[in-house]
């Protein structure tokens, strides 16, 4: 089978055609904070490499959340010292808070950073032990913190769709917190459904919510999981209502049914067979993505999640 | 979890709104042929009782197939006469010849049968022994034949978007022989895609290309495979081009990776989520069918591939 090592489209009278996609790379971080064996920083840090090497221009690189919370990601300044010679590639970086920003403006090559915040009360509450509300206080002098160092600012928000505890969650929600970073001074916000519950038609209802709110598709970017499968339906719906950057996880990473914090991560290179196929181009080798995402798989002892490696895997 | 026994919408401009689909269940046929283990006659009809139950109204039963090629449908007959009490429901089966046809019509309650023909050469030469064109000349009489009999004919073509042997199929080639199933009487052409390589862009040109040849959607059906992880994003194509059948297969049956006959069929739950999340009513009772496909995963002592299976059966 290896006459589709990508698919080309005919046509271009399709949504999204005509416009460029930013693929928002999140392996490294949200992949990798996911595994529980240690990754040595060589490795990471060869795993990016690969992975800016295989054409991705957006990758997440790490998080300077306390050590303590994430032992995966304790080599933070490390990881970003030996990247920083990589030139015309974002690396953005996660900052849980102020301390984390602090640990990032401190470090070697950061210039943009991304802060979470909550949809929910609940999430709010267990994941990030405040209110959502509170959440937001915490992420307004981060955000302006970032800006008075000159750094880019993505917001992230959490449980856009759903939650463990709510269940559905109203589309005011999610569109009043993201208005609430934009207003903060975020030039992005991260839409996520971290439990994989949505919809297309859920998507469509929050992109209009959103522009209603003033909030335009140019703003937004979307963060699906694929627990019940949806999310590549789900990125169609975003690309009908003009969202431009999707995150996803290099091979699935993260994502990995074996681990017990599975969350089901996009896998970048079925993202991107979608897009191909719609006739986007992302400037992605589908190729070298694949061989990369194999050989982390093998770094992490397990196949990758991502059904277009397994496939191209499979087809050798 | 269980927040979510089924997504519901909020509005109702979005693709396929307003109209009804019909999600073709082809688990009994498509995904039991791939299983080796023999299942009991009075188990499959369980099993499709159990479909009917949770709402699926059109139910893809057997297959009249030469028991000595697929040894666990040669009950096919028993299986039919059973089931023939079921009200409301229709349940093609296969015939892949005329002798298939002539134990069909032989059977009880068979009012509607499904002919496969191949959309490339290597596959009409490797799977059916014949040619592209001889397998069209085999399928006219049995439709012709059908039809005088009164049956309901729909026609199955394979391999419309890549084959493993001929890579990317020109889109000619499929409309050719959906034309000429239709000319020769079918009512339905279910177009196929056998070893899931298509994507949304292609799905879109290979509708396109079927309008051209005065082919409109109300007569394609669409079968898609998850081989990529695609088949949603190519159902929500196949809506937004107008396309109202869908075929699946219970709990993601035959598309189990532990299978060697693994295809990957789109599993039904997936599909009845991305459904109901845009607000297509289908009358299918999402949490009774993944009951049933939690039953069968037990009666073939492995889990159900279905990822919607898999998350409500956590959730609990």
């Amino acid at each position: 089978m290896d006459a589709f090592p990508d698919p080309h489209p005919i046509g271009t009278d399709r949504p999204g055609s005509g416009s460029p996609v930013r693929v928002y790379e999140v392996g490294p971080r949200d992949g990798l904070q996911a595994e529980d064996v240690i990754v040595p920083t060589a490795t990471k840090v060869d795993f990016i490499r690969r992975l800016v090497d295989s054409g991705l221009t957006t990758v997440e690189a790490t998080s300077f959340v306390a050590p303590k919370w994430v032992p995966q990601l304790a080599d933070a300044a490390e990881v970003m010292a030996q990247i920083k010679d990589i030139q015309a590639v974002r690396f953005p970086v996660l900052v849980p808070n102020a301390k984390g920003l602090h640990r990032a403006l401190a470090a070697s090559g950061v210039h943009e950073v991304a802060v979470f915040v909550s949809a929910t009360e609940s999430f709010a509450r267990s994941n990030l032990g405040t209110t959502m509300t509170g959440a937001l206080e915490l992420a307004a002098p981060v955000i302006a913190a970032a800006l008075a160092a000159g750094l880019r600012v993505r917001g992230y928000v959490s449980m856009c769709f759903g939650d463990p505890w709510e269940g559905r969650v109203p589309i005011d929600q999610p569109v009043r917190v993201a208005r609430s970073l934009l207003d903060a001074g975020a030039q992005t916000i991260s839409m996520g459904d971290t439990i994989g519950v949505g919809t297309a038609g859920h998507v469509l209802d929050l992109v209009a919510g959103m522009t209603d709110a003033g909030i335009g598709p140019e703003k937004i970017a979307l963060h699906f999981h694929d627990t019940y499968g949806q999310a590549l339906a789900n990125v169609i719906a975003g690309l009908s209502a003009g969202v431009r950057e999707f995150d996803a996880s290099a091979g699935g990473l993260g994502g990995c049914p074996y681990a017990k914090s599975a969350t089901g991560n996009l896998a970048t290179e079925d993202l991107v067979w979608l897009l191909h196929g719609l006739g986007i181009d992302t400037g992605i080798d589908l190729a070298a993505l694949v061989r990369t995402s194999v050989w982390m798989a093998g770094q992490l002892g397990r196949p990758a999640p991502s059904r277009v490696v397994q496939a191209m895997a499979k087809a050798g």
